[in-house]
């Protein structure tokens, strides 16, 4: 009995059915944008995540995947599987963050299906419209700049704090501990410069996995020479014996925006941000290659997020 | 500490979203059709279930719901909690059950996500395009008659079989074995028919539960004098010490289109089922009264289906 990871069983499906881009967002025609997303509570809720945080949080991680393709969502379906010890209360909070997220993010919640399971499982699906050819994971090209919508290591630090009591000074531990219980995704990068990026990805399962992703699908090289460290990051990792590099390229569950846009258009996409009130951080450059990814002159780890454990 | 059941925690969230219709398959615009609907093992699959079954199974559930609205399933997206003891072969056997079912409902599967939780958990949302708009579950008007697609039973008597060792015949053994591990959702007659209903729904929550969500949210009575009992279930039921009536009105599995139909439309609606090759079966009448169902002079308990349980 082999222990399966999960790339490689998005391979299998991936294979099996014929679908190159399993878990990326699909375009149906020109105009349909479908996206879904599961939340595991075992393992995606961490310590001190109250009821309608963890809603939120379910819709967020699709109104994310949308926003990296300019898209805003439109409507969504939730599926719940819940213990059958759920609580009143819980189930009421749970039902205020997702009105809480149909306003917040301006998206329909259609409906939906309630079931009983070992634990709390959430699916959203999400609708939303594109106007043309929404970017894809293969388009990178050499001479392309790689940008992300801000800055990394502020939800592994929150989970440190949250999760292992790590130290830090209020400023901090308030923004890192906000970043994982309420993360705001990039809404606003993505529906002003999507029109930009030659690829895209949303950054939630890790900085370094989101560039391998970019940068093996669309068989190119990544050279980042400008690392994206949050403020305080380093300061915080020095303190608690932690990584800085660990938290900014394998932490996960950051809701940023990872990109790459033609040289040609960087002038234009930094201008649209700037209009449109978002930063643009400009990391890297797209070389020729296949499907590595490096940092200064050292190869980085092809290797995410591995998913926390509550118990 | 209060336990919530089901239609409860629905009640919750339809309040908080301002969906009366939550359960339903809803409708976007003129055009859109979008449900979802999640699996979970630990209630929704039964012993001798393989892997392909499974998977197969989570389609099927959202072809039957749109069915009953006549429409045809375009794309859907594909959830999955696993368990991180999943072997291989199974991963396997969940994509072939998929790829297999893209063949046999033509759905196009365009993307998914993959987890690991405690159990197997499946949610398969699903996009489909009508014409028009579709039929809701509040349309049912006295003078109305009642429909169903099919028999009710072999679900019911085909768990008792799987999971209780039942006895059973030959034919009715495979018969009712098959209805639940290879459901034949009624795509024929619903999109033959669907131009017809004032209402309609599928049965997979059971008979009773579906005749009550048509009388209680049209605000009408519904009477049945036609018992739609699948052939064998009676003599299935007294050899087993089973209640007929129970497997019928209370089974729940089946994927049977329930719908009331105008008086004046029925003769048409029998001509197109005819020429779709689709059975049609009048069970009742839509009456003027408050949302009770009658069982002949009796009173319908409105009762679901109680998932079964594996372990």
């Amino acid at each position: 009995m082999t222990k399966l990871d999960e790339k490689e069983i998005i391979r299998i499906f991936a294979e099996k059915l014929g679908i190159a881009d399993l878990d990326d967002v699909a375009q149906l025609g020109r105009s349909i944008v479908f996206k879904a997303d599961m939340l595991v509570a075992s393992t995606d809720v961490p310590n001190g995540m109250e009821a309608w945080q963890v809603a939120r949080k379910s819709i967020v991680s699709c109104v994310s995947d949308l926003a990296a393709k300019g898209v805003k969502p439109h409507a969504a379906m939730i599926s719940l599987g819940m213990p059958n010890n759920c609580t009143r209360p819980y189930v009421e909070g749970l039902a205020r963050g997702f009105a809480g997220a149909v306003k917040e993010f301006g998206v329909k919640i259609v409906g939906g299906d309630t079931n009983e399971a070992n634990g709390l499982v959430i699916d959203c699906s999400m609708l939303g419209f594109a106007s043309g050819k929404i970017p894809t994971r293969t388009g990178a090209r050499p001479g392309d700049v790689v940008v992300v919508s801000g800055m990394f290591g502020f939800p592994p630090a929150g989970l440190a704090i949250l999760m292992r009591n790590a130290a830090a000074a209020g400023a901090f531990r308030k923004q890192a501990a906000e970043s994982v219980l309420v993360p705001k995704p990039r809404q606003r990068f993505g529906l002003a410069l999507a029109k930009y990026f030659s690829s895209s990805i949303d950054s939630s399962d890790g900085l370094a996995t989101s560039l391998y992703e970019l940068a093996s699908r669309s068989g190119v090289k990544i050279a980042i020479d400008s690392v994206p460290a949050a403020d305080g990051v380093e300061k915080f990792a020095q303190e608690n014996g932690l990584d800085a590099h660990e938290l900014v390229f394998h932490g996960g569950e950051e809701y940023e925006i990872v990109a790459t846009v033609p040289k040609s258009r960087l002038r234009q996409a930094m201008s649209a941000a700037r209009k449109a009130g978002a930063a643009l951080h400009v990391i890297g450059r797209v070389q020729r290659g296949a499907g590595d990814v490096f940092v200064g002159k050292k190869l980085l780890e092809n290797r995410g997020y591995v998913h926390f454990r509550i118990r």
